[in-house]
C-alpha cells in the first residue's frame, strides 16, 4: 500500500483485474471472474459504501494492498459531491466541488495520477462588492478583501487578527483538544462575530465568510468548528489560515481542473472497474461474529470490514444492526449538511473580463451572494457561476427552474451589468434536493457537537470504519480532505484485517 | 371525530373491529376481516408510523372518524418513549416519560379515558443541593429553587425575570415568529446564561435547568428553543412559564400515573387491536400518484395518507421516494435527540422520607445530576430515580451494567446517605442506546434551526403528515404534546382525505 505499489498497480491495469475478482472469495484475478455477471450475493474483504473521492481512494489503496473490495454506490455515477453539471449543448460545468489550491497535496497527487490537469482560476481585474444597494469594486483578493464602508475595514482586520491567533491553538483533526475548546464550542460563530466587531460591514463580511466557505448561516455553526475549518486549510508543514481558505490567489480557489473535476473520480472508478456497483444504495449494515453483511438494493455483500465513506448525516440514514454506540449515533444527528445551490449562466464570451472584472463578487442581497468565473481554460466562452444564498435557497428549493433562472440572472445583471441578462443557456444544481447528499458542500458541527461527540467522527465501530471529507484532519470539507480520509481509512482497515 | 363519537367508539369496542378491517379496502368491519391472518400486503386509508402516544392518538381519532388505519411499530411494544422498565422481581418502574402536571389537559383526558389514575409525586420535606463538594438542603420547589452561595440567589432571580419577560413574547407553536426570533436563535442558551449572570451558582443552575428539562448541555441548544419550551408549558388559557416546567408542586412533575404511565399507550393499543402491527420497522415511504406505499419489515401497506409519528431525527432514517422537500430533509438533520439515561434503586422503604427529604436532589458532580422519589403510591417500598448527566452518559453508554450501578449508587449515597448504598435491586434505561429512539426525552433545536426550518416541523409533504411531541404547540417534549400532536394530525389528515 505504499505509493510505489499503487503506481505500479495503476500503471499496469492490474487494479481493474483485482477488482473484478472481488466477487469471488479469492483475491487473485482470473479471466473467469472478469467476465462474471453481477450476482445478487457477493463477498469481499472490504465493502466500501460510497463511490465519492473518499470511497474510491480507499478502494484504490485497499486493492493495492491486495485486498478484495466491492464499492457500493447509490447513484448511477461516481463522484458524490464532485459532479459535472450537464449543459444544454452536451458539455458540462462544475456543479459541485470545483477548486484546488496550495497545500491540497493529496487531491493534487490523485489528479496527476489520473492525468487531469489544472489551470488557474481567472483572477485578473477587480471584484464586485454589492451592499446596501450600492455596487463598488475592490482589488484585494478573496471575499474578506471587500471594502466595507468607513472604519469597518479596521474593525474587520482586528477581528481577523483575533481569529488568526485563536486558529493557531486548534489542533488539526482534534479541535476538541484546543485549550479553549469548551468555551469556543459553547457559542455560534454569529455570537463571536457580534461580540468582536461593531460595524455592520465587518459583520456582513464575517457572515459572508461562513456562508461562502461552509454554506451555512453563521448562526448555525460552532465557533470552534469554524476555527478548525481554517486551521485545517493547510498541510503537515504549512499551518492553515483564513486567507488560504478564502483567497483565489494562493488560496483554496486558486485553480480548477481542465475538463472538469469529475474526471478524477470518473477515471479512478473506471480503473477500479467492475468492483464499483452503481444504483446500489446501502440500506443496512449487519455486524455478526464473522464480519459484516451489507444490504444494498439488489445486492448483498459479506465482508470482514466495511468503510462508510459518506457524510455523517447521510451515513445516519443507514440501519445498523446491532445499533451503533450512542456517541456515534448521536453524532450523526448533530452534523447537518450546509445548504447550497450553484447557478450558472453561459455566455458567448467572458464579457466581464473586458470590463476589467475577475467575475468574482460578494453581495448582500439577491438570490446569489458570491460568484466566480467558471469559463473554460481558453476563455472560448464565458461562464458565470453563482452560489445561491442560504435565505433564498429555502424559497427556491422547490421552485420551477424558470424561477431560479430569473432570480439568478437578476443577480448576475445587478453585479455584472446588462450583458449578463441574456445567456446562451443556464443551469442549476440544487444540492439540498439531492437525496444522496442532503445538502452541501460539507457537514458542519453546531455548538456542543465537537466537544461531546467529535472523536466519534473517525473512531471505528467494530468492523465499521468511517471516511468522507468530514473525517479528515487537513482540508476537511474539500476534495483534498476526501482523498486524505480515503487514504487514512485504507491504512486503518488494512492494519485491522 | 368529535369527543362524543370517540367515547362512543371506545365504549362499544367498535374501535378494535374497525381496526381489524383496515387490511381490507372497505372500512366496514366484518367477521371475516377480524379473523384474517396478518398478510404481507395491506391497504388502508391511513398508515400511521409509530405506536407511541402521538401515533396511537392519531389512529384513535382517525378510526373514530370512520377511516381505516394501520399502525406500524418498529418495537415489539407500544408506547415509544413511554416505557415500563422491568425490575428483577417482575414489576416495573418508570423508565421513560413519567410525570403529568397542570395544563397537560390532553394526556390527562386520555389517561382518564383509559382508566389510568394519577397520584401526587412525593414532595414533602427538603430537597438536596450538592455543589462544590458540599451537601445542603433547601425547601423551595424545583431545581431553580436550589440555593446557590451568597449573591448568586439574586443573580439567578434577575436572570429568571429576564427570561420570563422574553418567554411572553414567543408565540407558542411558532417561535420563529417571535419579534426577536432572529437574535435569540443565533445564540446558544449557554451564551445567554453567561451574558446574563455572573455568579457560578446562577450559571450552574441555568445549566441544570437545560439538563434536567431537555437532557442536553446548554451549549447545544438555541436560546429561542429554550424560551419556546417554557412558553409551551401551558395551555390555550394559561401561558407557559419556567416555574411550571421545573416545579413539582403546580408544575410538570406534580403527579405520576398509578400502575405506570405505560398503561395509557398499552390500553389504547389494546383497544385499537389488530391494526397495530409490531416488529414492523418502516424502511421506506414511496409517494405515487394514487397515494403512498409504506414498506416495513415483512409488510407493505398502500394508503392514501401516511402519518409519521416520530421525532424528526428518527423520521429522517426512513427513505422517502421521491426525496422530501429540502427544508424538511434538512430539518431532520438539525433536530438531535437529547442524551438521557435513568437509573433506579429499589429499597425496602423510602428511607429518605424519614430523614425529612423529598427524594429530589440537584448535583454538580457524580453520574447523577437530578433525582426523584419514584416509589409506588402507597410507599410500600422506596424507589429512587436519578438522571445520568450528559457528561457521564457518554462514558456509561457502552459500560457494563455493573459499572453504571456502581456510579449510580455512589451518587445516591452522596446525596441521601449510606442507606442508599444497598438497594434490593437496581435497573437502568439508556435511551441513547435505543435504536428506535436515538436518545431522549425529546428532539431539540440547535441555533439557527427554528428560524430557517421551523415550519417544516409540521408542514405536510404531499400525503406525508408529521406528528410526535416535537411538532406540538403546547407541551412539546412531553406526553401531553405527543397526544396533542396526534389529535392535530388526525384532524389534518381527515380534512385532507
Amino acid at each position: 500500500m505504499t505509493r510505489v505499489s499503487r503506481r505500479r498497480l495503476l500503471g499496469t491495469g492490474a487494479l481493474a483485474a483485482a477488482g473484478a475478482a472481488a466477487g469471488a472469495a479469492a483475491a487473485a484475478p482470473s479471466a473467469a471472474a472478469r467476465t462474471a455477471p453481477a450476482s445478487s450475493a457477493s463477498s469481499a474483504d472490504v465493502v466500501v459504501v460510497g463511490a465519492g473521492l473518499a470511497g474510491l481512494t480507499a478502494a484504490r489503496d485497499l486493492v493495492a494492498a491486495g485486498r478484495s473490495v466491492i464499492v457500493l454506490e447509490a447513484r448511477d455515477r461516481p463522484g458524490g459531491r464532485v459532479y459535472g453539471l450537464p449543459l444544454a449543448d452536451g458539455t458540462t460545468t462544475e456543479g459541485g466541488a470545483e477548486f484546488i489550491g496550495p497545500t491540497q497535496d493529496r487531491i493534487a497527487a490523485l489528479a496527476r495520477d489520473m492525468g487531469v490537469e489544472t489551470f488557474r482560476t481567472y483572477n485578473t481585474g477587480k471584484n464586485v462588492y454589492f451592499r446596501n444597494g450600492k455596487r463598488s469594486l475592490y482589488e484585494t483578493d478573496g471575499i474578506l478583501g471587500a471594502v466595507p464602508p468607513d472604519w469597518g475595514v479596521i474593525d474587520l482586520q482586528i477581528a481577523l487578527l483575533r481569529l488568526g491567533e485563536m486558529i493557531k491553538t486548534v489542533p488539526v483533526g482534534e479541535p476538541w483538544k484546543a485549550p479553549k475548546a469548551a468555551e469556543w464550542d459553547a457559542q455560534t460563530f454569529h455570537t463571536w462575530s457580534r461580540s468582536n466587531s461593531l460595524s455592520s460591514g465587518a459583520r456582513f463580511l464575517m457572515d459572508a465568510f461562513a456562508s461562502s466557505t461552509l454554506s451555512v448561516r453563521s448562526q448555525e455553526v460552532s465557533l470552534l468548528y469554524v476555527l478548525h475549518y481554517a486551521a485545517a486549510a493547510g498541510n503537515e508543514s504549512t499551518p492553515g489560515t483564513i486567507d488560504r481558505l478564502i483567497n483565489t490567489r494562493n488560496g483554496a480557489q486558486e485553480s480548477r481542473f481542465a475538463g472538469g473535476p469529475e474526471l478524477v473520480p470518473n477515471r479512478l472508478a473506471e480503473r477500479l472497474g467492475g468492483i464499483v456497483r452503481y444504483n446500489a444504495p446501502v440500506r443496512s449494515i449487519v455486524t455478526g461474529s464473522g464480519g459484516v453483511t451489507v444490504h444494498a438494493d439488489g445486492l448483498t455483500v459479506s465482508a470482514r470490514r466495511v468503510v462508510v465513506a459518506m457524510s455523517p448525516a447521510i451515513a445516519g440514514k443507514i440501519d445498523y444492526s446491532p445499533a451503533l454506540p450512542a456517541s456515534r449515533a448521536q453524532l450523526m444527528q448533530r452534523y447537518p449538511m450546509g445548504s447550497i445551490a450553484k447557478f450558472v449562466g453561459v455566455y458567448d464570451t467572458p464579457f466581464w473580463r473586458e470590463d476589467g472584472l475577475t467575475g468574482q463578487a460578494v453581495a448582500d442581497s439577491g438570490a446569489i451572494d458570491a460568484t466566480f468565473d467558471n469559463s473554460p481554460p481558453d476563455g472560448s466562452r464565458g461562464i458565470l457561476m453563482g452560489f445561491i444564498n442560504q435565505a433564498n435557497i429555502r424559497r427556491l428549493d422547490g421552485a420551477p427552474e424558470a424561477e431560479v433562472r430569473a432570480a439568478g440572472l437578476a443577480s448576475f445583471t445587478k453585479l455584472f451589468g446588462d450583458k449578463a441578462a441574456n445567456p446562451r443557456m443556464t443551469a442549476v444544481q440544487r444540492w439540498d434536493n439531492e437525496m444522496w447528499s442532503g445538502g452541501g458542500p460539507t457537514g458542519v458541527a453546531p455548538p456542543g457537537a465537537l466537544t461531546a461527540f467529535g472523536p466519534a467522527l473517525r473512531e471505528p465501530c467494530g468492523p465499521i470504519h468511517w471516511a468522507g471529507t468530514e473525517t479528515s484532519d487537513y482540508w476537511t470539507g474539500y476534495m483534498d480532505g476526501a482523498v486524505r480520509s480515503g487514504e487514512r481509512v485504507a491504512k486503518e482497515v488494512d492494519a485491522a484485517l
